[in-house]
């Protein structure tokens, strides 16, 4: 249970700072699912336009990274936030850019050996590589 | 400074099992530069090949991600975790893959974004969609 | 569902050291609500002593800080901790000290940008800045 | 040492877009000085801007928290964080706004006092009371 | 809800390198009980293998230390990772190994001792002393 | 370098409340080393003193678990929290508690396990298993 109010619909009309938002994320996802993220943030008009726009600017454009590889690259930053809900919203989000079994299996992979020679670094206190420091 | 011996070129000479695998991580990566990482693991030779192992597994075959990718998911999920020495390596190795400083740049926008919106969602206790719980 | 027994009202009876705290914290909060917190922690006579005393000497003080910060400031670390039931007890406690949805949703928004920033700089490795060296 | 380039004075020169954020920061701040962390984010213009302006959003408005506050509420985030840059940069920013010794060391002992309770929640899986589901 | 398929013993049938793992953990455990860790990972056989490959190698061997320790050092790093599954999983496991109700209390009051130290050094930035960085 | 002031000995006869704690640490370890941890907390006494008070009824008593036991575990959490100074004090002491070689390398192997199969159960969001809720 969450501990802010999650806006319904008719929560929305009340606030045209909060519709607008809510109208320009359907319209750029070209979907009227508006999902619980969005309607928490909404209690704070202002919190909700910056981490949508900043949201648009950084997972929506036509940038260096295809879409599907910065998805997969949320969902490592979210497993190692131990963050559940966004686990599952980004999970969903990458298979909706393509993410194969075969891809998602990887992912995982990868997240768990990264996580394990994290923590053998950590624990042996392992010092940078003056070749480390060099940038290529 | 490290919490355990760091292995020389001498010193693995004292170890078949040690040398065995240094000689693998030579022989895959085509140079000689063995990085401090295993020469700390080099302290117990079964850890040591457990994790090589592991290592060529998930990162050195021809998979369903391309190795940048694979690299860009490891420094993800190290920034997380707060591996200084493991975000040094894997930069390292991104660049040598070809990260361009375009989508090093990008890569550092999801991140924070990420990061971000974790502590968002965690902070709110956002229940998880239903249209979440359904694969795709 | 909990890794250890939570004690009822009737356990409680059982011992006197259990009792002794319960009824403390009975009287310091002036209600006869005890949380599971203190339910679990029962398990250990001592550690739940310690631990009702550390917290009345931090939290329940007239000290440097006014009670609703110190709880703002737990609710950050239990955030990015990923303390679910820690975020709920804490904010149901800023709420009884007085916390509004405005300041709630200023503390979100701290939260949120400080993880953001906290990965910018971790994965940057941007290095401490002679000026914050000295303390002013 | 850093993963990127730190823009130097000269560096900045060669971009309108990091020169107009350096100058509004060194405007706002009333102050020539440009810490690390921007000098690092210089690399990416679009997210220096963002970043910047999300944090004067948050941090330089005239809020529901006082300015204190915030930058206490940054320290707890970036501590339990681990991010070491973070916590010197912010703790210098609490001392420019006021913060006393004791101040600072109530705030130590909230962070350690959640950490602490934290963990052990975490450990115990307390459930969540039905009283803190209802918001006061 | 898993963001993956959980394999029951009726997929298990349709492959010989799922059937295979499995069935050398309920050889090595003398159980036919497979828990949903490993039908999780069943959709990935490779790293299925691996990952029940480690866990023989680690946990169950003699080795220079006991099981019932190792149990615990796995519930103490999986209540700093927040991983609520591990942590019911492991706290089973080390019950299994003998855990008497005073060591469990006794290691939550080290688990909790040393979070909240941890987040002081943490907070305070404590170089480390010299003494330290010689090995004994 | 600390963000607060590492208390000498000469400023240790300042304080009587000081000196009492740092003459009871001396006279429990039987050494004249103070180590900087304590030489930070002392900028709160009531904080010095309820740490080192919580410190020696976990870590000093005849308990449960051996002092080694405890020593490992405390390594553990603050290799999962990245407390690098603290990773560096509880190996001295798990050291000078007798702990060999062997023992470390296999303390490192639980620890890099265990953060793999978190990481992997969190990506997957794993259901608790039915038979984990039961206490044995």
């Amino acid at each position: 249970m969450a501990t802010v109010k999650l806006w319904t619909d008719a929560d929305e009309d009340s606030s045209p700072a909060v519709k607008s938002v809510f109208d320009d994320i359907r319209a750029t996802r070209k979907s009227d699912f508006i999902n619980n993220f969005w309607r928490g943030l909404a209690n704070d008009p202002p919190l909700l336009k910056r981490t949508w726009e900043s949201l648009k600017a950084v997972m929506a454009v036509d940038g260096a990274l295809d879409p599907l590889t910065r998805e997969m690259i949320y969902i490592a930053v979210s497993t190692a936030n131990s963050c559940s809900y966004c686990i599952h919203s980004h999970t969903t989000a990458a298979r909706a850019h393509g993410m194969s079994d075969a891809q998602h299996a990887e992912l995982l992979a990868v997240i768990g050996l990264a996580a394990q020679t994290n923590h053998l670094v950590t624990a042996m206190q392992i010092p940078v590589d003056e070749a480390f420091l060099v940038r290529p």
